[in-house]
């Protein structure tokens, strides 16, 4: 009989457990938990703190009874692994109730300790009121500081899915709300441009949004009373907070949100490898250095589906589907977790913000050639009520292979984000994107759908058909370019126009050839690129030289916002 | 310079037209369509009705004048094409205006006539108040009909994507519907079992469904006098159908939607080779039988995706690829029409129905040797609200192949069906869909989202892991087989439960091995197939014989739906 033991009980480890337990009747499963909760809603919590998820319990997916009895897995909370021998095959654990500590032996030991929030050493970390968001019971502590400090501002340091669904949350709770993120942008995953539309959305909110803008210090302002009394008063000081610009900023309650970092003490200390990003690191078959021992999840090193690089993705999809894996090569079956594209997505109010695969940060520190088009299409047929844009970002190969999508919009982005990240996992080019028969009825989609339409473009422009320029061509033109916008006079004067441009109207175009010089390349730019291309096709068998915005007005506003 | 000539003006022929113009400038472009309108939004004519877009002119598209401004396309309406002159390579073309015909000479002629509502030859067919819809005066007409004879009572002819449009529509003004259905189902693409879902819905907006009930006559009850009015009375005393079981049904207001037929009448007298299935016979090209005529859209035959058969595919999203494409190698490029899935979707109240590939039906039919699973998961997490069952069948060869899929719902229907038909066209197999990364955040999916699912529980069938029964195997069960349900009692009392089943809920099962018989085949079922599946991993390991009814409960009813 098999003896598995297995640290951590959320979504890396208990997917492994009840996997284990599917495929042997009879190993002994024993699972470790440091805190009290296993299998809870970790990507619920800010949304219970926000009040979407009225039901605390509702979070709690499992508990150790259900556990034991569904799977027979002796489920120990409130135990702490405070050593791995590799050679003895054992673990030392401490029950952290009793302090008592007992030597545990395995045949086979998994690793599913996740990451941890991370708290750098400014002065005043340890201030009350500064909280981070991992667990149940980190969620508790900002409802009860919430509701004993009755806050009126709080901040929220970091741009990330946490930091921005916090923000959300605490917006909801109507609380005035700061959003500090160091960057020049939030949500890494995607481009700036691409974030610019967020930083908008969430400054539409009234929220505070300071970009470019980091923490120094953190000084508490409760009187000294307070904090020697064991009930906390009501009516706090609360934090002064030093920014990275001297200046200072008053508030209630702060929750860091900067990041995370891989759990890898036991397992550095237990002389496991660790990977060239700080995770412990693994094989395909989420085997670590030592043949007895397989982690998953946060914790662990990934291999990046474009690049083969290792990455650290900390989604709860990937260490799902890695405690299945391991679970299954801990008992004997060969099976391979498949890189890693690091689809994600975030809601943010109205709007979904979604990515899969590589972003052109990412690119360009590669040092990889590749190229990119923007489209702005309706998520469903723009005669049928409720439609929204979708803002698609596409990049790939100059051989048309996929390195990566974004998108945002109010409808329809999971969707598209999906169907890219399948295409990109399947190995399809963007020629392929053109012929993709994708569900159409006027509710759903478009008989030429946004992927359909991406295709479109970046097939065009990779054949040379119409070729693309982009906003930073646009804002350092060369006096040998001329920009030409072809959308109608009232929506230039409604939305805008890109300085120095000259306006003809698409439609007046094959009329008023004489007044465009053939000795210059034209720039030309549209609403969203689709008259831009019908007026490049038009100027080229004309001789003129063209190139289409890609995303036209649309995407310029964009990538010049802030 | 080329003439290229173009019959039809409407998804086919307005996107090849849009295209060629792109590809040439030169070209002389000359569009004729019989009816008044070019590129309206077909597929929007029944939410007019219904009344979900209230303005009639967010159908029209294009105009023939905004053809001309932008594309300097001649489109001439009402001019009906009534011979093509191959050898000479000339059309004959009538005014409809003025009944003058004139000889227009092509270098290229496209065919885009689409596919004509069925219309059979049953006594009183011509009778007033009966309508089809293919068109904005067919549009026209119906409202006009419901506006001057204000009838209580409507009817309905055919459970199709138009059928069941028109159904919601009528029933949204307010109106007593009647759907009439030949075959024991409705919305022929998915098969029975999740048609059934549908038919229960309808029922539940009071609409009379009567499944295998056809019509034979219709009888006009209106007054002699009406009749001969020119202008109808209101109070016309509308239809008697007489329907195939020889009673009758009253009714004001009849739609025929029983299907098309592709419009090759000119094609076939012009001696153009049809198919086997009666459409226009082309090749991956567009090109008909004549190199210098190429066919796209509703009138032709396209290439099944999975047989590589003939088929008549009478979507939106074919017809406006295949304009594109035919535009192209009309002016010299090559590029092929990569086959068709038929993917589609249709709304139907808050449900959508939709499918991609092969059905179970057709598989039959062919004698393909295929594996099916069925699902029921959440949308996204259970634990965010809104949430709603993601019904979904999927069907594959032994092999793990993706023949097809079919899902219904009430979210994220037209997600999931996208997301199965690129993995189909990319050639993946079941087992590549447990590994898909797809968009997970609590309101968009869930971390194994229903397509990993689905996966997961195809492969472990094909592996042998837990083997699949399906309703029919447990309707006509052996003496050897028994039924065990592992639901809890509540659930039971709830929802209902199978025949003659044994019951033993899931937790309780560990204890209680000793009441199962180990000479018999068991046929475990569960609620959705999650508990069925780790009840059969736990029993086969015990040495029983076990198969998992694949969807559990909530598939058996279905199934044993009307």
């Amino acid at each position: 009989m098999k003896r598995i033991l297995i640290i951590g009980g959320v979504a890396g480890g208990a997917s492994a457990a009840a996997r284990a337990r599917r495929l042997s009747e009879e190993a002994e499963i024993v699972m470790f938990e440091r805190g009290e909760f296993v299998s809870f809603a970790n990507c619920g919590l800010p949304y219970h703190i926000g009040g979407d998820i009225p039901n605390r319990d509702a979070l709690l997916l499992q508990t150790p009874q259900s556990f034991k009895r569904r799977f027979n897995v002796d489920v120990r909370v409130f135990h702490d692994v405070i050593e791995i021998d590799k050679g003895g095959k054992t673990l030392l654990v401490r029950n952290l109730q009793t302090g008592e500590e007992q030597r545990e032996h395995y045949d086979v030991l998994l690793l599913s300790p996740g990451a941890a929030p991370i708290r750098p050493p400014f002065p005043g970390i340890d201030s009350p009121h500064v909280y981070t968001l991992r667990n149940i019971p980190d969620m508790d502590r900002i409802l009860a500081g919430l509701h004993h400090d009755q806050p009126r501002h709080v901040t929220v340091v970091g741009g990330g899915f946490i930091g921005l669904e916090m923000m959300e949350a605490l917006h909801q709770r109507k609380l005035e709300v700061t959003l500090l993120e160091l960057a020049d942008q939030v949500m890494a995953p995607v481009d700036k441009e691409m974030a610019n539309m967020l930083h908008a959305r969430i400054r539409e909110e009234g929220i505070d949004l300071r970009l470019r803008t980091g923490l120094s210090a953190i000084e508490s302002l409760d009187l000294p009373a307070e904090k020697t009394s064991a009930v906390p008063t009501a009516n706090s000081g609360g934090l002064r907070l030093t920014l990275n610009d001297g200046s200072h900023l008053d508030t209630g309650l702060l929750i860091l949100a900067i990041g995370v970092k891989p759990e890898t003490l036991l397992a550095a200390k237990a002389g496991l490898e660790l990977g060239p990003r700080g995770g412990i690191k693994v094989d395909a078959g989420m085997r670590t250095s030592d043949p007895f021992i397989y982690a998953v999840g946060d914790a662990v090193e990934e291999t990046d589906f474009v690049t083969g690089e290792s990455v650290l993705i900390p989604l709860a999809g990937p260490a799902n589907r890695q405690g299945r894996i391991a679970a299954d090569n801990m008992l004997g079956r060969a099976e391979t977790y498949k890189k890693t594209q690091g689809t994600a997505i975030c809601k943010l109010f109205d709007l979904a913000v979604a990515s899969t695969g590589l972003n052109e940060k990412r690119l360009v520190q590669l040092g990889l050639p590749f190229e990119k088009v923007y489209v702005h299409p309706g998520s469903h047929a723009g005669y049928y009520p409720g439609a929204h844009p979708v803002s698609l970002k596409l990049l790939f190969a100059p051989d048309g292979k996929i390195y990566g999508a974004q998108a945002i919009g109010k409808d329809g982005i999971d969707k598209r984000i999906d169907v890219l990240a399948v295409a990109q996992r399947a190995g399809l080019t963007v020629f392929d994107l053109q012929d993709l028969e994708l569900t159409y009825a006027p509710p759903f989609g478009s008989a030429k759908d946004v992927i359909n339409m991406a295709g479109f473009v970046a097939s065009n422009h990779l054949k040379g058909d119409t070729l693309l320029c982009h906003v930073a061509e646009v804002q350092a033109r060369h006096p040998h370019q001329l920009v030409v916008d072809v959308r109608n006079g009232p929506e230039l004067d409604k939305l805008g126009r890109i300085p120095g441009a000259l306006h003809i109207p698409l439609d007046e175009l094959r009329g008023r050839l004489h007044e465009l010089p053939k000795e210059k390349e034209l720039l030309i730019s549209c609403q969203v690129g689709l008259r831009g291309h019908v007026a490049c096709r038009l100027l080229s068998q004309h001789g003129f030289k063209v190139k289409n915005l890609s995303g036209g007005f649309k995407t310029w506003q964009m990538a010049t916002a802030e």
